[in-house]
Order: structure tokens, then sequence, then C-alpha cells
């Protein structure tokens, strides 16, 4: 996960208006749970272009931190009473497709992939986290909680954009790519589960929120674009 | 890694004869810490074979446990003012032969390697651990401290030779494969590796406990061999 966001303020079920049973928290824990399993895999893929074992390392240790966010999720599921494995395949479609779709073709590519999509995620638990009641919340910030795993990566962009004004024309377009397609997974998934949806728009002021939502996570992408050296 | 084996007896420095300024000890953290990362990326690969979701969260689970290790091993070796990497490198060979010569070409054989590798690598460091300083048996003792991890193994392995003769016989060789490469490797790196030797000389009764090591070491694979429904 990204550097540590100021920590929002805490929502109780009372305000947020969500009760615990809502069956979108189980659809959302299960979304989050795929997405960390398809996270380990795609970054013990993209570490093989590692240039030396220190990248395949922290790389490695990126993975493994992802499978501890998974552990997490996988027993709050288990306290519902639903089981991982079968709750979690439906979200394979949309989170393998994202993948599939940015595949990264050079080791840059890869390190801006990974730090952009644990910032895209870190912004995305945080906004829903806000929303929730304290029990489910508390969840979604624990899959939080490990920080700064890829702060290694801003280091190496940067120099790498420094030095080369082609890298940087290059890895800004890639960014921007990384987050459309964030966003039309993101959007594919609210089209098919109506209890995400629901939660969702239960959490708050509905639609509204939800394009403001958007609207923030494109704000905070450029913020971190600036951090990279790419904006 | 494997079953929790019951704890050894702790051996004090004054019994060990050991420094904990042995440069032997440098050694093993960095041949533990790059066994570690090996094992991480050789159950990312290996998990490629998995027939569903369940067997590829199960490698991922315990590829993630290793890298956990690894963060003990690189704590210990920065406690001892040695960086990790370029200490670990030289044991990339081995580690990488070792792994190259194991390619499984099966699920099965995936899985009795993950098995078999566990396990030998769990009674390698607890024999090391009973012969070091407190200090340094601490260490070792906490990279085997996450176990069970390699259990579901059984299970399947089981089921499977119970039901053909045939995949019994070819685990059964599969698995006397694994000890082999193991042992070969092993003594390759103590010919290379004066330091290494010399501690585990150190530590008891030479050339005599090093002969009975190994033998130790037949007798818990032919005793897991059991387990598995190979013997």
């Amino acid at each position: 996960m990204n550097a540590t966001p100021p920590a929002p303020e805490r929502t109780d079920s009372a305000t947020s208006g969500v009760s615990v049973d809502h069956p979108g928290v189980t659809e959302l824990f299960a979304l989050l749970a795929y997405g960390e399993v398809a996270a380990f895999y795609r970054l013990t893929d993209e570490a093989r272009m590692a240039p030396n074992l220190r990248g395949r390392i922290n790389m490695a240790t990126m993975a493994a931190a992802e499978m501890n966010h998974y552990e997490v999720l996988r027993e709050a599921l288990e306290r519902r009473g639903v089981d991982v494995v079968p709750a979690m395949t439906k979200y394979a479609s949309p989170l393998e497709n994202y993948h599939r779709l940015t595949t990264p073709s050079t080791w840059l590519e890869a390190l801006v992939k990974t730090y952009v999509g644990d910032a895209l995620a870190a912004d995305f638990y945080l906004e829903i986290a806000d929303a929730l009641p304290d029990e489910v919340a508390d969840v979604v910030r624990a899959v939080l909680a490990e920080t700064g795993h890829s702060q290694f990566v801003v280091a190496e962009v940067r120099a790498a954009v420094t030095a080369s004004d082609r890298q940087r024309h290059r890895l800004a377009l890639w960014s921007r790519r990384l987050l459309g397609e964030a966003i039309t997974q993101a959007q594919y998934v609210l089209a098919e589960r109506d209890e995400l949806v629901d939660l969702l728009m239960s959490s708050g002021e509905g639609l509204k929120q939800m394009t403001e939502f958007f609207d923030r996570l494109q704000r905070t992408h450029a913020a971190r674009m600036q951090e990279l050296g790419l904006a």
C-alpha cells in the first residue's frame, strides 16, 4: 500500500445508516479478497522483469503483504458464515481483465502500475470505509494497515524520468491508461452487482456521492503522478 | 512449514561452544534468506499448475509465509551490520539448481515438492538451531514459527495415491529424487563455504555429527513419505 493517508473521521453505524448485515458488505469483502489474490499473482509475474534481486525481493514483499490482507478478508467473511472462495470467484473476470489490459511491457511500467494500483486501491478502500458501519470499516482499514511497501518505486521512477523526457511522456500516458482501465472495470463491477451499488448508495448522498467519488480518485491520481515526476 | 516438531532442548552458548560472532552465522542467515526468496518464486511458479483457485490461494499463502521468514533473516543480518542482498547472492546457484533440477511436471508433484521441501528445510533449521548459541538459535526458530501451511497437501496427495497405484509409485520416486537433490546441493554448499562447515563442526562432535545429521534427514523423510501414503 501507498503512503498512509490522513485517517478519515470515524462514521458510526447510526450516521452511515448502513447495517452490518447489508448483503453488499459480503460482496465488498469478496471483491477485495479476489483483488488481493489477483494482485499477488500480478506482482510475482511482473517481478520477472526486475533488473536485479533487490527488485524481485521488493515485489515479493509487496505480494506477501497482499496475502496478509487477503487473510483479514477471509476471516471477516468466515465470521459472516461465508466461504471466501466461491464468494470471490464472481469477481475474477473484471479483476483479471484489468490486469490483462494493463500488462506492463517494461520494468518501469511494472513499477508505475504497482504504485498507481496500490494507491487507487487504498483510495477506494478509504472512501468506502468512511461510509460504512464501524465493524465493517475496521476490516477495510485493517486491509490498509501495512503501508509504505511501494515507496521504493518513487525513487526508481523519478530517477528514470529525470534522465529521459521520452520515458516521462511514455510513463505519463501509461499511468493515465491505468486509471482509465481501473475506472472502467470498477463501473463494470457496479453495473453487475446491485448489492454493492445499494451499499454505496445507502451509505451517503447516493449518485452525487458516487460522481464525487470518481472525481476524487482522479484528483489523488494527479497528485501521485506529480510525486512520480510524471505530471 | 510442516507440522511443528517437538521443541528441541535449548543449548546455551557455553554448551554449544560457538560464538555469536562466528562468521558462519552470517553465512547461515544469508543462505536461509536466499532459500526463502527462491522458495517464494518457486511456489508462485508452481501454483500455475493448480487445478483451481483454492489451490492457487494455498500456494500463495505459503509463499507469503516465506517472505515473512525472509524479513526475520534480513533484520537479523542488519543487526550484524550485513546488507542481505549482496550477502545472499552467493547462494543463488545451489538453490536455483535445486529448483531447476526438481521442476514438477504435475500439480501432484508440485504438492509433494512443497511438502517435502518445507519439511527438509524445517529439519535442517532445527538441527542447526540446536547447536547454536541462543541469540542465533532464536532467529532460526523464528523462521520456523509459522507452521502448518503445507498440511493442505497431505489430504490431496493421500486421496490421489489411494486411488491410483501408478500415482503412488511415481510420486514415491519423485520424493526420493527431491531428497537426493537436496542432499547433493547441501553438500555442494558445505564444500564451497568453509565458514559454514566450521560453524557446524565447532558446534558439536564434528564429522560424526554431520554424518548422523544426514542420516536423521533420511529417517524423517521416510516418516513423511508414510504420512503422504507414499511408503
